[in-house]
């Protein structure tokens, strides 16, 4: 049951320009509203819950102090928004978040003025605020750039590269550090560390300590004596200097992220010094004011639908194990059998199903935080001490690290295997999250090995093949959510490099299929047969190399031959293509087409949906068929179709 | 001329085995020697210089100190590896460096087991350190791993990420801080300032100091008061706890890098300490004991032969423009004319041209220090903001930022211009510098306009092409080095997007090519219409979007269409052929070929040769015509093979 809270002084405030009217003392009750809205909303739509319920107050104060949309109010991650969304005239759409055609669950430029940059991946926020804050101050704009950045995306490097450029914005670039100790898993590492201490160090200063605290900043110094006087002062202030002082920052904090009391005077204060650009250190309850009675962690980043009264989840029983699972316990059992594996994850432990790989192998797994270049940097260096590390990164974050893959691992041929989780579409997530181009940029590396999993229990043996490839580096990529549903075997097999599989034989038609939309190339084929057009489907199960003998057997033996992949062009397709063309086999009259995801970014919806637009499911496939012979029953019911 | 200097004691140790052996009131003088042999290698050879000079002592007492090849050593970057080179028993080929088929300028696993890691990207040497340490932790050797890394370097997250995983490796980490203020450009940011207070603040340590300071990190605390006992005895030694410190190293430091007295000492200690991990910051002169006379900065950075006694540089004479200065002239041009272009690099100003682009426009040039991530979305946040980033990185360094290029630019559609020099293959530097996948890696996003310079002046209108496209982003790949010699024009022309050109006109063979190979192209159509082969040479001009009306005309007025690339699978020839066949112009007869860089990282040599080994020159292109075409002419000399 969805309760729809009463919110009378929300009901007044459609936008930023309205909210700014209040009174001060009203803000902590608007925030109470807008957190009971969230709920509400997140409720009936599921979607990312304790990143936003815990920046509640530090919106409403944001657009309060600051003056969006002039001012650019920059989410890291994006998915913190809620709440912002709410308050920037999207309240009406706020319950189709996630939701095919609905609103985005990130920050989405286009979506609304008060979303000046998107962001779906971490760390983004402080180099899109620093590009904003220079072009005000190139175009003598007084605007300010405000990015509000987890501590856990702080572990990443991007955002250690901003901060170590900042310097040059001066008071055009506010960072607020959102600390809530728990970015997406428990943060990780010295900077994680480091935060704790300086909060746990001292109580949260006062009102009147800010004040004096920050009109120090409004006089630039004159004299090196005085930016002594000045930074001894504020070393005093903070208990030494910080890191981000020492980056070049004017560090504030920390301050209670809850208290408009605290947030309020403080944000006011930086939002007029004259010098910057300044760090506001804000901790914050992530998931603050949650409905549900049990502690929890990283399950609060997201949640299913849920009843707001009885708080029962409402999660879909799953009608197969999920690839993730598939692939933790096939890890688990390759390592029981070779104590040299290992695992390695950025900041997803169970998001990627390390968390069980870590429960059976404590001192197996490594969570970098997130951190994807230095996860393959360093399983390269597990890798040449004799290791089998396996890298487990989402096919869109593996983005992150492409450079270390290739410069790292590819050119000197050390034997990472990359598992490569969200692989094709990923539905909710939208296009930030999409995973389609790991086939494309993995494949044209020299000495890589690239195979995608047709179903849970191919992930089995892909999995136990990458664990015995040990001269160079393999990856294996499958996609979110459940398997088709198949057999597993109790273990993988260790399949034939480069080897692909027929499923079925016919002799007209050949649909090669690379990963998870084989069921639909099946399907496709049923379609076709009752069409009368003798279809063999084959899994290639290797992008690279691709099963050369098979391709050359195919293309002696069929009139068309058609790839299936769920990726972008450049990658199997394209190599199907480009071994045909090179032996001369596309000469004569063999038709060859290459169905992949389209040239776009497509928007958020139901995976079966997107695959359905980008025509690779069974009748895109049936589709593509008939329209490269020439057939114009495309279309048309397979009983109308009728056998040629 | 070049002298072989005496060198006795160098003579006396081949090996670090030997060199253990010799007393430490030797050490200098090897250092000297090795000094002296790196001059005299350098002047016959040309190379990485500077980096290599600063780090003579060092290196020495590294070797010394550490039980290397047991000890990991490994430096950042690896061009500071020459003394390095020559002290692990390659010094009998430190001559042929740089040379084909000699030592790569670079540390090269495989090359020697001193080189427990490759590197030619910079900032990868403490994640890798961390991998070999963590190994031997779990292996429960006692190895250590010691990562060598200079102060700009430290700029990229990549090291900041590895730093804050760095604890879990405990003593068996040391990071070596080599701080020369001057990494290739000087170095940038707020840690560059940071580093400079900590060498102003204070004189470099006493001995006796770090014997005491040293011995302190001993025995582990027992308990919290001990701790923060030591912690504040640290804090005083270095004035205040570093940057370092709170990500959870024992920074020691700073210490003289030419002083053996307080190399060997420090060095020791830090052997035998118990805790850890430990940073220790050296300072070290860039390009100590050069030659040269004049005051330099990035030029040291490499140089070309020189003359040992005269000093006079064996530069040849340039035939041609380079790509890189048609580039800034054109920059600078179009920004004369527009003043929203502004100009990004990530520490490579001088290799670039944006050193003259700095020139003319001084406060529209960004060099944000090795940091290619921030790089590419802070040109993001300059664009949402109507501003006209050019970011201008070389193609390998590009693959550093891909994810910033995915999600930051391409998803939003902002117009972004890549301008990629040191695309395709590089010569000397080898496969860690060569460009090999960007066509691949940008062509497959959606909104992406990729064109590559065919020459100079192409070069030019593709420059003013890209700052005329504002609706989306858009890249420009060139080569390293000099252009043809063509004429080039005073400004560039603006190019209709998705054109091509053809360039000669033929009727059997259509030689599509995109990029510089237009050359060798045409001079293979010359010899094929020799052979009697009427030969069209098309220039794609773009690689995305295709030119498909060229491409449909060519296809139904030739026999054979062949494209050719300086790129790897999966890129324009990919693009080429998906939409001929999706076209269904591959269903007849049409032959089609994709030349391009083959499926290996080609060792280092002369581009030329290269370029011949991957069989895309004049000779390669006319063999694979032949071969397709089935003729057994291959290798005959035109006049032997004669017109058909």
């Amino acid at each position: 049951m969805s309760v729809r809270p009463d919110t009378p002084l929300l009901d007044k405030v459609p936008t930023p320009e309205e909210l700014r009217k209040l009174p001060k003392e009203q803000l902590q009750e608007l925030a109470d509203e807008l957190r009971a809205e969230m709920i509400s909303a997140v409720s009936t739509t599921g979607g990312h819950f304790g990143a936003g319920l815990g920046v509640v107050e530090l919106t409403v104060a944001l657009h309060y102090v600051f003056n969006t949309p002039e001012d650019r109010l920059i989410w890291d991650v994006g998915h913190q928004a809620y709440p912002h969304k709410i308050l920037t005239g999207r309240r009406d759409k706020i319950r189709t978040i996630r939701q095919p055609e609905g609103l985005s669950p990130f920050t989405k430029r286009g979506e609304s003025d008060y979303d000046p940059f998107g962001a779906g991946h971490s760390s983004t926020s402080i180099s899109a605020a620093l590009g904003m804050a220079v072009a005000n101050k190139m175009a003598d704009k007084p605007g300010k750039a405000i990015a509000v950045i987890g501590d856990g995306s702080m572990s990443a490097g991007m955002a250690y590269e901003a901060m170590n450029n900042a310097k040059q914005a001066g008071n055009q670039l506010v960072v607020i550090l959102n600390d809530n100790d728990m970015s997406i898993a428990p943060a990780v590492g010295g900077l994680s560390a480091y935060l704790a201490k300086i909060i746990s160090s001292k109580p949260f200063m006062e009102m009147r300590d800010w004040g004096k605290k920050m009109i120090e900043l409004l006089p630039r110094p004159l004299a090196d004596r005085a930016r002594q006087a000045e930074e001894y002062a504020r070393g005093m202030a903070t208990g030494g200097g910080t890191l981000f002082d020492e980056l070049g920052f004017y560090y504030v904090g920390p301050i209670d992220g809850h208290n408009m009391d605290h947030l309020l005077p403080v944000l006011e204060n930086v939002r007029d010094a004259i010098d910057g650009p300044i760090l506001v250190h804000v901790v914050t309850e992530k998931g603050k004011g949650h409905p549900f009675t049990e502690p929890n962690v990283e399950k609060y980043h997201a949640v299913p639908q849920f009843d707001v009264v009885t708080k029962e989840r409402k999660k879909s029983t799953p009608k197969a194990p999920t690839y993730t699972n598939i692939f933790a316990e096939e890890l688990i059992h390759q390592a029981g059998k070779d104590d040299k594996i290992v695992a390695i994850t950025a900041a997803m432990p169970s998001g990627t199903g390390l968390d069980k790989f870590e429960k059976a192998y404590p001192d197996r797994m490594f969570d970098v935080g997130i951190a994807e270049q230095h996860a393959v940097t360093f399983a390269a260096g597990l890798a040449a001490e004799g290791y089998k590390p396996f890298a487990t990164i989402y096919s869109t974050f593996l983005q992150r690290a492409y450079d270390q893959v290739v410069h790292d691992v590819a050119v000197q041929k050390l034997p990472v295997r990359f598992a490569i989780d969200r692989a094709g579409l990923v539905g909710a997530d939208g296009p930030t999250h999409a995973g389609s181009f790991d086939v494309t940029y993995l494949a044209s590396l020299p000495h890589m090995v690239v195979m995608a999993a047709a179903d849970e229990a191919e992930l089995k043996h892909m999995i136990a093949t990458a664990a015995s490839i040990d001269d160079r580096p393999s990856a294996v990529r499958y996609p979110r959510g459940e398997g088709l549903g198949v057999e597993v075997p109790a273990e993988g097999t260790v399949l034939e490099i480069g080897k692909g599989r027929i499923v079925k034989k016919g002799t007209f038609v050949a649909i090669v299929s690379l990963g998870a939309r084989l069921g639909e190339a099946l399907k496709a084929a049923e379609d076709l047969e009752s069409r009368g057009l003798s279809t063999t489907v084959a899994d290639a199960r290797f992008a690279k190399p691709v099963d050369e003998q098979m391709l050359r057997d195919l293309a002696a033996s069929h009139d068309l031959l058609l790839t299936v992949e769920e990726g972008s062009i450049g990658g199997f397709g394209a190599h199907v293509m480009d071994f045909l063309a090179g032996e001369g086999i596309l000469d004569g009259h063999l038709k060859v087409r290459a169905l992949k995801l389209p040239d776009a970014f497509q928007d958020h919806g139901k995976p079966d949906d997107m695959y359905e637009e980008a025509g690779l499911n069974a009748s895109g496939i049936v589709e593509a068929v008939l329209k490269a012979l020439g057939r114009n029953d495309v279309g048309r019911s397979k009983t109308a179709a009728g056998a040629e």
